[in-house]
């Protein structure tokens, strides 16, 4: 049943062009329709996809459809192909779930609904167009399935089994509770660096010095403040009520400690940091690495070359680097290194860093 | 008057050493002491100083104290080198000042006060222990001179052309309006990292699949929240009215935005989310890349060595990474990298990259 899937993309930017050639790979048949015939071209060309002249033509005899434009077009795109390929399971790709699912719930034919999944691919690229697609952005991601009031366990689960066919992992989640996590791990960070570097930068106007005594801590803190702002305020309204929420308890916890430091309380404080820094050293570079990671702190000079020496020294240990962040002295100097690899293979990185004149110091 | 000082270092951990070391380069005497003897040892033949066995041996003829310890030896310390050291100028390098000078004001004699000036060098390790110090920690930061309500103006005159003279920037502050600065670009990205890890973990106690879904942004804002529990008590409670009212103006410009999405205001949303990332983007990767820089985003395999092919490109045409980030497709597969390099060496780095077969794209 999984196996050559007759694969429909409606929209084919980097997410549609990506899906497309992560099919082709797994020996389904494809065909994609974009309202732009340049983007359309451009798609056809980087996966292999059958470019079709129009969204009928396109879904025509296909088992899957994934229509992968903005959120405001989804439900009328969904809603079309429903009709038109009348034995389909259609599918989308937004980052908010419940808005998706109600939208096309009022737009599409009741009778049609059972075959409509949502769905949230958690990856990909922050480009747009096709040129950027590639297969192996969806290598492993989680991939939500959710299904809406109407959405028939048999649709569901047949998208799931696609996703893992082309080497994605499906995540079965109710649509609400997609969206209060993503608001929580996803939009809420957004807010956060946001409101952050709007708040110094008003505060600039009246001081002038003020980000001159910022250092590598607000830089990381409102490095996403550099976010597209239409496609953010896009995200944020189709998810407000999660967003809302989010901020409250967001809200809430900075108020507490708020409290405690303003009332001397030296024991709470240090607990509360205690907690958080435990659970930020548990948490994975990446959740795929299963045995958990390792943070070494190096410092290097600040001069061309440094990082590439370092990076060297791993790439031929053969270590892969999770995450690297360069923490400067606030303004300039020496900079120090923090590098997470897997923690099997930390010891084998340290002795790496060492035999090249590097002092690394393992954090956790 | 500002060369040939006799430099006394009071607590010879990392910033103290520095202290010295930078101080000898610059062909100053330099004595030190430090109630551990064995750190004192070790401070001695690092950086050539004279260890001294009680502080008013180390002080006795100084011209210029460095009180180097914990926020709270640092009143009794600077009382008794003041009496000790009857014409010399005592300074501290403390992270919090309205405190440190309100403290030595009641622990010292009154007619001393006018030789003791609040300090706080911008930089530095985040190590402890004499044996990271090194001079260069120490060039080119700011360095912060508070005067308190007795500091007379020649004594702070004295510290900040000696500030100059070692190679980094004094900057005169008042250690209220410093203490706020701080507050809001250094203290409160620590709190918000902090509040936001322990928000999410609290919630994974409920909801185990959370951090599944948490990304790059998550990751990144929450970096900060494995520092030390027990240094940011010590900090956040030295400062407890500046970070109270730094909380508080964030929480209020959450707040707003969090009532502006739930209103579905959408064009003030992308509005203030346009203010945030242009300030974002005039944020200098550091301050003294005076003109200013460049950020390219270029995508990466994720294996062994292809950071160490990226950073060898930069290396190799003498282009210094000012910043750099990786930031992963949630749950692995192919990454990102955004590097920020000087404006100036934008366009040989874009070309040093291209010649090995990363596709750069600019994007600011």
């Amino acid at each position: 049943m999984t196996s050559g899937e007759r694969i429909a993309v409606l929209g084919t930017g980097v997410i549609g062009t990506s899906i497309a050639m992560a099919a082709a790979r797994a020996g389904d048949e494809v065909a994609g329709f974009d309202a732009d015939a340049t983007v359309l071209a451009k798609a056809a060309e980087r996966s292999g996809l059958r470019p079709e002249a129009s969204l009928a033509a396109c879904v025509k005899r296909s088992t899957l459809v994934f229509v992968c434009t903005p959120v405001q077009s989804i439900p009328r795109l969904a809603a079309e192909a429903l009709v038109e390929a009348e034995d389909a399971i259609v599918t989308d790709v937004a980052s908010v779930k419940s808005h998706v699912l109600i939208e096309v719930e009022a737009a599409a034919r009741p009778q049609d609904l059972d075959r409509f999944v949502g769905g949230h691919p958690m990856g990909g690229s922050e480009r747009s167009g096709p040129e950027w697609a590639s297969a192996s952005v969806l290598d492993g991601i989680v991939w939500v399935v959710s299904r809406g009031a109407r959405t028939a366990e048999a649709s569901a689960g047949r998208l799931a089994a696609w996703i893992d066919r082309i080497g994605a992992r499906p995540v079965p989640m109710d649509p609400a509770r997609h969206d209060r996590l993503v608001a929580m791990v996803s939009h809420l960070p957004q807010v956060a660096s946001t409101a952050l570097m709007g708040l110094a930068a008003t505060e600039e106007s009246g001081e002038p010095d003020i980000l001159l005594l910022a250092a590598g801590g607000f830089r990381d803190l409102t490095r996403l403040a550099a976010s597209s702002p239409h496609l953010w305020s896009d995200i944020l309204l189709a998810n407000r009520d999660a967003i809302a929420e989010a901020i409250d308890l967001y809200v809430k916890r900075l108020t507490d400690m708020r409290d405690m430091v303003q009332s001397g309380l030296a024991d709470e404080v240090e607990r509360s940091f205690a907690y958080a820094k435990q659970a930020r050293l548990s948490l994975a570079a990446k959740p795929q690495v299963k045995t958990g990671v390792a943070v070494l702190q190096i410092p290097v000079p600040d001069r061309p070359g440094a990082l590439a020496d370092l990076t060297a020294a791993l790439g031929a240990a053969r270590v892969n680097i999770e995450d690297l962040q360069i923490v400067h002295s606030p303004e300039g100097g020496r900079g120090t290194v923090h590098l997470t690899v897997a923690a099997v293979v930390a010891n084998e990185a340290e002795r790496a860093l060492a035999g090249r004149g590097f002092e690394p110091v393992r954090l956790a």
